[in-house]
C-alpha cells in the first residue's frame, strides 16, 4: 500500500512535467512556450530538478524537445489509426449505399421508391435508436464540443468508448441510409476519442498527465480527423487551428502537421486499394487576373448569403428541438422519421440527387462540358438549379435531427453545383473556359460561409491537386466569409450557443465589462493556514475538490502565501496515513481505513461537497485518530509541491483583464487580494457562468 | 497652444484603442483577443466609454471588427504597394543582369571574363558604399531583426526612409551584379518599412498608436513581403507565422492573408505584362505512396545535413566579421571585393552558373529529360553535381558579406539542382518518372533545413501550381527540418545570436531559472504618492521616460495602487500648464515656457535621465512657478487615464513564470510586491538583459 503510493508520487513527480537536464546547456531555439502553455504548470523544479535516477533511454524519451520521440510515436499511431478508421467508415458507408441501389432496382417506379424510402427509414431509425443507450454528447457534429473541451471545459462522458461506438455506427448508418449529412464533424470527435485513449496507454501516460501536452495532442487529433476524411494534411491543420483556437502556440502546428502526414500516408495507402471512391485530380486551365474576377466576386456574395441563411434556419430548427416548443414534431423518432421520408423521397424524385456527393463533385469539377454524364439530358442549367435548391433544403433538415451529423461534405457538393451553375451562366452569356474553377470556388465558398474557416480553400486545392487558380479561390472564400460573418456567427459558434456550453472566449455584452474582480469573486472557499493540521487539510480537500483545482494557504493577517494542488494534497494525506499505519491500534486503523477507502475513491466530477467531520458524524472519533488528524502538516514537504507564487490580482481588476488572463494564461483559478490579503477567489467555472448570465 | 494640446488628448483618448458602442449588443463571435493582445492595453473604458461625439462614419471606421474598414484599407494599400515595389526591384535586377550579359558578349573569353568580373565589382562596390551613409541595420536579411521588433524590442533607425532606400538600392545592385543572394529577406524588411510609413498616414494613425494593431500590421507586412516575391499568399502567411511568432492570435492570420491577396493580385497583374521571368507551372505526373518514398527520405536527410553545414559555416564567417578577428580579411571593402571576384569568376567558369536562379529552377522542375536545354552537353549528372557544389559554396560566401542579403532564392536553386541530381541517380539506377518532383522536394527541403520553416513546402506548391505530390514533399521538408534542427538553431536564430539582439523568447541556460523575482528586480525607480505634487510627477516622468513605460503610484504603507502611462502623464502636465498660463506673470511664464519647450521635445529613445530640479539648477525658481509646481495632481482626472489594477507579482515568483508572463501578456513592465507593498520593478529591458548574461 505505502509502496504503491510512494511509487505513484515518484511517478507523478517525474512525469507530471518535462524535466530538463541542468547539466546540459539548452539549445537556443527552445522557447518557454514549448514547455508550458499554462501558468499553473510553470514550475521552477522543471528547470532545476535533477533526474539522474532515470535511465538514459527514459531521459531521451522524456526530453522536452520538439522532436520528443514518445510524442512523435504517439502522433504517428494516432495518425495511422485515424486513417484506418476513416477508411473503414468510408467503406461501410459505400457498401450501404451500393446495397440500397441494388435493392431499389426492380424496375417498377413505385416499388423502387418504396424500397428506397424504407431502407432509409430502417437504417436511420437504428442510428437514432443507438442514441438512446449512450450519452447525448454523441449527437451533433462534435466540433463545437471539442472547441469547448480545448478551452478547458470538462464535458461528461465525452471521451467514453460507448460514445465512440455510437458515433461511429450512427454516422455510418445515417449517411449510408441516405441522409444528406457529412462525416467530417463526427469523425473529428471520433479521432478525439482515439487520441484520448492512446494517451492513456502506459508509455504515453506523461502526455495524459500534462495538461499542455494533452490539449496539444487533442488539437492534433482534430487535424487528423479532417485529414483522414479528405487526405489533405495542410488544409486539415489550418482548419483545426481556425475552428478550435483563439491563439496558437506555433510549435504545436508542427505536431499537428506531423500527425496529419501519417494520416495522409495511411489514407493514400488504403486509397490505393481502389475500394473507395475519391475525388479525382482536376486539370483546370490556368486562369489569369482579368475582369472575370468580378463574376467570382458575385458568386462569393451569393454563397455568403446562402451560408448565412443555412446557419440561421438550421439554428432555429435545432433551437426548437432543444426547447421542445412543438412536442408533436420534436420527439426523438417522430421528427427523424418525418425528415427521413422527406429526404429520401426528394433524393428519389429529383434527378441526379441519388448520386453520392463525391461523384457529383467529380462531375462538377470537370473541365469539359459535362454533356456526356447525363447532367444535360433536358437542360443542364435547370438540372443544376433544381439539384442545388433541393440539396440545400434537405441538408438544413438533416443537420437538425438528433443524430451525429457533419455538414461539410453536403455543403461542398451543394456549393460545387452552385458554382458550376454560375460558371454555366457566365459561359452562356459572356463566355468562359473556367466553369470547373467556378465549381471549385463555389464549393469552398459555401463551406466557408457556414463554418467561417477560410482554410477550406486549401482543402479544395489539395482535393483537386492544383493550386494555380489561387486568386479567384481566395477572393471567393474571403468574400463569402466576410458576407456571412457580417450577418451571423459561424455554425459551430451558433451550436455552442444553443447548447449553452460554457465556452470561454466569446464576448457577450458590454454591460458585463463594467464589473471588476470584487463583483464576481467568491468570498467563501476553503483556505488553509501555514501551520494547519492534517484535519484542516483533509476538510479543505473535501470541500474544494468538486469546484477548485488548488487550495490557497495564508499566513499572518490573511496574506496569501502559497497554494497547493488538490490532487497533490490528496496524495500527501494518503501517504502520511500509509506511513503511520503500523503504529495504530486495530480500532483506530479500522476507522482510518474506512475513511481512506472513501477518501481515495472520490471522483472530483461527481463528488458532492462534504467534510471529514460530516463523514465521521455517525461514529465517535478514536483518540489515536484525533491525535493523528491534529498533526500539523509539513508545508515544505516535496510531495505537497506547494507553489510559493500563486497568481493573484487586485480587487479593482476589470473583468476585461480577467477575461484576457484566463484565455492567455490557461488559468483555472485566480486569487483576489487586497493589500496582499486574500479576499476572494474566481474559478474558471464561476467566471464562465457570470459571463453567460 | 492649449487648444492643440486639448485636441491631442481628445484624439489620443479616442484613437488609442477601439471603442465599443455600449448600446449595441456584441456579436457572439468576437473574442477579447481581437481587441487586445497586450494586458497593458486592456482597459475597462474600451467597453464602457461612450463615443457619441464621433460621427457615424468614424464610428464605423473605428469599430473593433475583424472587418474594420480602415484596417482593411490599410492592408490593401500595403499589399498593392509591396507588390509594385517588388515588381520594380525585380525589373531592375533583370535589366542589370541582361546588361551584364550584353556587355560580356564580345566573343573573346578573357575579355568577356574581365568584363563579367568588373561589372560585378563596380555594382557590388556601389552597393557596399551605400551602407557607409546609412544605419548598419540595413545590412543582412532583416528577418531576424523583424522577429526581434515583433517581440517588443526597439531597434534604432530600423524603419527610417534612408534604410529603405539603401536596402532597396543595395539589394538591386548586388543581385543584379551577380552575387548569389536572395531578395526575400531584405524585401521583408522593405515591406516592413512601407507598413510603418503607411500606418503613420493621418487616417491610419490609430493603427500606429495602438501597439496591438501596429504589431499585427507589421506581421502582415512580413507576409506581404514574401508574397510579393513569390506570388504565393498562403505560403507567405504561414512563413511569416513560423519565422516570427511564438504564439499567434488566430484572427490576425486573416488580416495577413487579406493583405497577401492584394499583394498577389498586384503581382499577377504586373506579371501579366510579361516583363519579368517567373517560375512556370509544372505538369508533374501523379505520384503514389510507394517504396520510392525511401529515396525522398534519403534526399531529405542529405538536404538537412547540407542545411546544417550552411548555417554553421555562414554563422562562423559572420561571427568572424563581427568580432574583427582577421582585420586583413574583414575590412568593409576588402572582404567584399575578394568575395565578388571569387563569386563572379566561379559563375563565369562553371557551366550554367551564369544563368539566373529562376531559369535554373524552371529547367530543374521540368518533367522531360532536360536534354535539350544544354544541361546534357557533356554529362547531365556531373553538370548538376558541379553546379550544386559551386552554388552552395558561393552562396555561403555571399551571405557573409556586409550587404543586405537574403538566402531563400539561391538555396531554392541549389536545392532544386540537388534534388534533380538525386532524381537523376534514381532514374538511372532504379528508374522513376518523377525526376521533376525530386527537384521540387529538394528545393523545399534545402530552404527548410536552413530557415527551419516548413511552410516553404506550400510556397513551392504555389510556385509549381500543383499540390498532388504532397506526401513526398511533406516527408521531405519534415525530415530535413528535423535533421537540421537536431544539429543547430535556424539561420535567423543564429543571426539573432551573433548580433546579440535582445530577442525575448529563447531559453539560454537552466541555471538562470533558479532565480526568482526578488533576485532580478530593480529596487530604485521613480514612484509617486497618491497626493503627489505636479513637481513630483514631472520629476518621475523625466526620471523614468528612457527606461519605463508607466509610473507606479503607491498609497499608505507603499501599497501599490495605480499606474500612470508616462506619455499620458506628459500630456497631463502640458495641459495643466497650458490651462493656467494666462494667470502667470511674464517672468514666470518665460521660465515655464523654457522648461516646457524642453519637456515637450524629449524623445524617450535618446533622452538621458534628468530631473526637473536639475533643469532648474542654473536659474532660481520664480515663486509663482514654485506654487504652480507644488499643486497636487488630480489622480482621477480622465486625461491621466490611471490604471487602477497594475499587474503585479510576488517576490517569490520564479523566473520561468515571469518569462512566460512577458511572452503571453506582452508586458512592458511588471511590479514586484510583498504583502501588497511595492518593492521592485522588472522592465522588459532589464529582464532581457538578465536573460542574456
Amino acid at each position: 500500500m505505502a509502496e504503491e503510493i510512494e511509487a505513484r508520487i515518484e511517478r507523478s513527480k517525474r512525469e507530471s512535467i518535462f524535466k530538463i537536464n541542468p547539466n546540459k546547456p539548452l539549445r537556443a531555439n527552445l522557447l518557454i512556450t514549448d514547455y508550458f502553455t499554462n501558468i499553473d504548470q510553470v514550475t521552477q523544479s522543471a528547470f532545476t530538478g535533477s533526474n539522474t535516477n532515470m535511465s538514459k533511454l527514459k531521459q531521451f524519451m522524456m526530453s522536452p524537445h520538439v522532436l520528443n520521440p514518445s510524442i512523435l510515436l504517439a502522433l504517428s499511431i494516432l495518425g495511422l489509426t485515424t486513417a484506418t478508421l476513416g477508411f473503414i467508415m468510408d467503406f461501410a458507408i459505400q457498401q450501404l449505399q451500393h446495397f440500397r441501389f441494388y435493392l431499389s432496382n426492380t424496375g417498377n417506379y413505385v416499388y423502387d421508391m418504396g424500397i428506397w424510402i424504407s431502407f432509409s427509414l430502417v437504417t436511420c431509425t437504428i442510428a437514432c435508436a443507438l442514441g438512446l443507450w449512450t450519452p447525448s454528447v454523441a449527437e451533433g457534429s462534435g466540433i463545437a464540443e471539442i472547441k469547448a473541451v480545448l478551452s478547458g471545459i470538462k464535458i461528461n462522458k465525452f471521451f467514453n468508448f460507448s460514445t465512440f461506438l455510437t458515433k461511429f455506427a450512427a454516422v455510418t448508418l445515417a449517411i449510408g441510409g441516405g441522409l444528406s449529412l457529412g462525416k467530417e464533424g463526427p469523425f473529428v470527435h471520433i479521432s478525439g476519442i482515439v487520441a484520448h485513449k492512446i494517451s492513456q496507454f502506459t508509455i504515453f501516460k506523461h502526455i495524459h498527465r500534462n495538461l499542455t501536452l494533452r490539449n496539444q495532442f487533442l488539437a492534433a487529433s482534430v487535424a487528423a480527423g479532417i485529414a483522414s476524411m479528405f487526405g489533405s494534411p495542410i488544409g486539415a491543420v489550418l482548419f483545426s487551428i481556425e475552428v478550435t483556437a483563439t491563439y496558437y502556440i506555433v510549435s504545436n502546428m508542427w505536431r499537428a502537421a506531423f500527425c496529419c502526414i501519417w494520416c495522409t500516408v495511411g489514407y493514400q495507402l488504403l486509397q490505393s486499394a481502389r475500394v473507395n471512391d475519391g475525388i479525382n485530380n482536376t486539370h483546370f486551365k490556368s486562369i489569369e487576373v482579368t475582369e472575370e474576377l468580378f463574376f467570382f466576386f458575385l458568386l462569393a456574395v451569393g454563397a455568403g448569403l446562402m451560408g448565412a441563411i443555412f446557419i440561421k434556419v438550421s439554428r432555429k430548427l435545432i433551437e426548437l428541438r432543444y426547447t421542445r416548443a412543438y412536442p408533436m414534431l420534436h420527439g426523438r423518432f417522430r421528427y427523424l422519421i418525418l425528415i427521413t421520408i422527406i429526404c429520401s423521397a426528394a433524393t428519389f424524385i429529383t434527378p441526379y440527387l441519388e448520386q453520392t456527393d463525391r461523384s457529383v463533385i467529380n462531375d462538377m469539377f470537370q473541365t469539359h462540358d459535362a454533356t456526356d454524364d447525363g447532367w444535360s439530358k433536358t437542360n443542364f442549367g435547370m438540372n443544376l438549379l433544381i439539384y442545388m435548391i433541393v440539396k440545400f433544403c434537405i441538408t438544413i433538415l438533416c443537420v437538425s435531427v438528433q443524430l451525429p451529423a457533419g455538414l461539410i461534405y453536403p455543403l461542398l457538393t451543394c456549393g460545387a453545383v452552385y458554382g458550376r451553375l454560375v460558371g454555366y451562366l457566365v459561359e452562356q452569356t459572356v463566355g468562359t473556359e473556367h466553369a470547373g474553377i467556378y465549381a471549385a470556388v463555389g464549393a469552398a465558398a459555401m463551406v466557408c460561409s457556414t463554418t467561417h474557416s477560410v482554410s477550406i480553400a486549401i482543402i479544395v486545392f489539395e482535393l483537386t491537386g492544383e493550386i494555380h487558380y489561387l486568386v479567384p479561390m481566395i477572393l471567393g472564400v474571403f468574400v463569402a466569409a466576410g458576407v456571412s460573418s457580417a450577418i451571423t456567427p459561424s455554425f459551430y459558434d451558433s451550436i455552442l450557443d444553443v447548447k449553452k456550453l460554457p465556452y470561454l472566449p466569446s464576448l457577450k455584452s458590454t454591460e458585463l465589462y463594467s464589473y471588476v474582480a470584487k463583483d464576481i469573486s467568491d468570498v467563501e472557499f476553503p483556505c488553509l493556514q501555514v501551520n494547519s493540521s492534517l484535519r484542516a487539510l483533509t476538510n479543505a480537500v473535501l470541500e474544494g475538490i468538486s469546484t477548485m483545482n488548488k487550495i490557497p494557504v495564508i499566513g499572518d493577517g490573511r496574506i496569501l502565501k502559497y497554494d497547493i494542488n488538490i490532487e497533490n494534497a490528496r496524495i500527501y494525506i494518503s501517504t502520511h496515513y500509509a506511513s503511520c499505519i503500523s503504529q495504530f491500534s486495530p480500532e483506530a486503523r479500522a476507522q482510518l481505513d474506512r475513511f481512506f477507502h472513501f477518501f481515495r475513491g472520490i471522483r472530483p466530477e461527481s463528488f458532492i461537497e462534504g467534510t471529514y467531520d460530516s463523514f465521521l458524524h455517525e461514529e465517535e472519533e478514536v483518540e489515536e485518530v484525533t491525535e493523528f488528524m491534529n498533526n500539523p502538516i509539513n508545508i515544505s514537504q516535496r510531495s505537497l509541491a506547494v507553489d510559493d507564487s500563486p497568481f493573484s490580482i487586485t480587487e479593482s481588476t476589470p473583468l476585461a483583464k480577467i477575461h484576457f488572463l484566463f484565455i492567455m494564461l490557461g488559468l483555472t483559478q485566480v486569487y483576489v487580494t487586497k493589500k496582499g490579503e486574500l479576499v476572494g477567489i474566481i474559478t474558471r467555472d464561476i467566471f464562465v457562468k457570470k459571463l453567460h448570465n
